[in-house]
């Protein structure tokens, strides 16, 4: 089966298709699923390297079928340009017929639209599709683990650019601005794609003093109350004081494809406690990066973790102060929360081909919030790749 | 039944939340539904002021019940701390079990959450609460025109700034960059609110030139080939031209209410064929704000706008050229889209406190897109009193 995509639409390469549809098909037949219909973005990118509205239909059985409702960016054999939803039934009428377990991206669509699909390619049962994407999806291929790094480089770089942004009295927010339009200047999208509807964020989180310490809705590693109710995370205002860290977990989508990498500043004087806890994390990141290879489960991870932390006494601080979240590093790619999750109840075990975030941070009261977080690719043999490199320690701002 | 709310967390007074209540609960009468269990962060927000962790009850036998699952935000009557959603089942059996016909906010929630929302609570049939909740925050609260107005006045105040932010040789998005700067520092939340999981926009659209008329994935009045395929919407790249407008149509979300306004600005000489369409589409907007009364029918808008476009000759330029959005208007608040839409296909009827934008906007080929648009409150008497207030024709940006 042949597919011509308009050439300008910067579209994947056959052989990149194929060694994705080949990650989706072995995850479709581990979870005894026949057939996929993907109807959310961040699976549609991944499936074609474009956004576009419309499905597709993934079938074990060989099949892959593409329905456009706008633009009208392919031609080929088993593209069907569709007006609605209920265009797609007779088209798929005999491979529907053939897959007796049907997935949907039940984790990422509206339960009405999944309803809709539903009667519109005449399926009973609902499989969880969103699962057997996720599975897929967490073993990237090198070309996804290139775009990766990619936007760790960029990120990186900025991160490197954050003290000739700052200013004498300077807001956290303010601060977070200056560093997102040159973040823009450098080409990131903005857009910070998370599975699911729940968490909200914009461009990322600066955060400084007492603030490091409001719980947030979010299951995030650090709070913040925001700056209005509506987006009740990240930075409030405080004004940036001496011997307070700054803490500077910002996106990093530069092409569809999230890096994840925190870094802390300060104006003045560091304290002592600031200092070791930094270090701490580090060690941590470090001794995940060598702990984490193929076939280890990633919630020992977040045991490793929590007995270093233990160790050093600094467990009250971990991941937070008046709440603590639950995990120390989670998968990244097209989302910001991908598999795997390296928490306490994680069922994950570590491929060659992942790529992480590992996020060890902690909140000391009177003094704010200090980690770093560096973006990581699971190798076949060896520590983890580290893909973020911008200096670890404390960077001063003056 | 009292709620007590931690006083700096900026919730609702009380009156605003029964004014609210008193909207939904009629809305629910009208469909013929019970009660409707409320899981999206718009809804959530609407009902309290703020986006926390949890859900919330509404039956119209006169219960309200809050389910926190973080932050604590809220004591008192009522209100309960759940960990997982399964926790509401003993807390909620007797409700339900009164409750014949319970709602779920099933187009704005993942299928596979709705499906275990209604397992915790022990429901069989899920009706639409989406539909209850998008009827009763069609008509605004005076608080909520109020917070509108705001916005409306804020992005106005930074539309009379762009001239300034321009430089010579600027593209689309370098001059995007700097708006998103200014809006950023005088408070804007950046977060696009949107109903449903399926359009996606980064803070706005600046559109120039050919870009104008590339078509997108996404229902929008212009379209615009965006910086990349994972985000196929708005600027391009493309460099601002003597003689080609450029159409800024930019996020104004200053407090969770969104106000919604474009304006063209020009370098050089301005086409004649620009300025008369910018006329044509003020003249436009102002007929639809002189008709749009309560009782009339939305959808006469939509005909009011072709007609004075067929008779200009301006058809095959009106909402795109290569394709063409099929709309004039539609409802704004905490989302972007909201009802009434201003649409051939629509049912909505205007009423008083209903809150639009009006978006009447061409693509003409070889100079670009040219237009206005403004958000307008209905009113009980009289026309609709607009609300973003920056000037109406093609400012030079020289």
């Amino acid at each position: 089966m042949e597919h011509k995509f308009e050439e300008k639409l910067q579209l994947l390469p056959a052989g990149e298709i194929d060694a994705r549809l080949g990650k989706v098909t072995a995850a479709m037949a581990q979870a005894d699923i026949d057939s996929v219909l993907i109807s959310d973005n961040a699976n549609l990118f991944y499936l074609t390297g474009r956004i576009f509205c419309g499905y597709i239909y993934v079938s074990r059985n060989g099949g892959l079928r593409y329905f456009l409702r706008r633009p009208s960016i392919l031609t080929g054999d088993g593209v069907h340009r569709i007006r609605k939803p209920e265009d797609m039934g007779p088209l798929l009428a005999d491979t529907v017929k053939a897959d007796t377990r049907v997935g949907f991206t039940v984790d990422d669509t509206p339960y009405s639209t999944v309803m809709r699909l539903r009667k519109a390619i005449g399926v009973t049962d609902i499989a969880n599709g969103s699962a057997v994407m996720r599975a897929a999806r967490s073993v990237k291929t090198p070309m996804e683990v290139k775009l990766i790094a990619e936007s760790g480089t960029r990120l990186s770089d900025i991160y490197r650019q954050v003290p000739r942004l700052y200013r004498e009295g300077m807001t956290d927010i303010e601060l977070q601005i200056e560093i997102e339009r040159v973040l823009r200047l450098h080409g990131c999208l903005g857009k910070f794609p998370v599975s699911g509807t729940e968490l909200e964020i914009f461009m990322g989180n600066v955060l400084t003093g007492d603030n490091a310490d409001a719980p947030s809705p979010y299951d995030f590693a650090m709070g913040g109350a925001g700056l209005g109710p509506s987006l009740p995370v990240g930075a409030n205002g405080t004004i940036i004081r001496p011997g307070k860290p700054v803490m500077v977990d910002m996106n990093a989508n530069f092409d569809g494809y999230l890096a994840d990498s925190t870094r802390c500043y300060i104006t003045g004087d560091c304290p002592d406690e600031a200092r070791r806890a930094n270090d701490l994390s580090r060690r941590i990141c470090e001794a995940i990066a060598n702990a984490a290879r193929p076939g280890v489960e990633a919630r020992a991870m977040y045991e490793l973790a929590m007995n270093m932390v233990a160790e050093a006494g600094m467990a009250d601080f971990f991941m937070g102060h008046r709440s603590h979240a639950g995990f120390v590093g989670h998968g990244i790619g097209i989302t910001v929360n991908e598999l795997p999750v390296l928490a306490p109840r994680s069922r994950d075990v570590f491929a060659a081909g992942n790529v992480i975030a590992i996020e060890p941070k902690f909140v000391i009261p009177g003094i704010g919030a200090v980690g770093v977080e560096n973006s990581y690719e699971i190798m076949a043999e060896g520590p983890a790749r580290r893909l973020t490199d911008a200096p670890e320690d404390i960077v001063s701002l003056d």
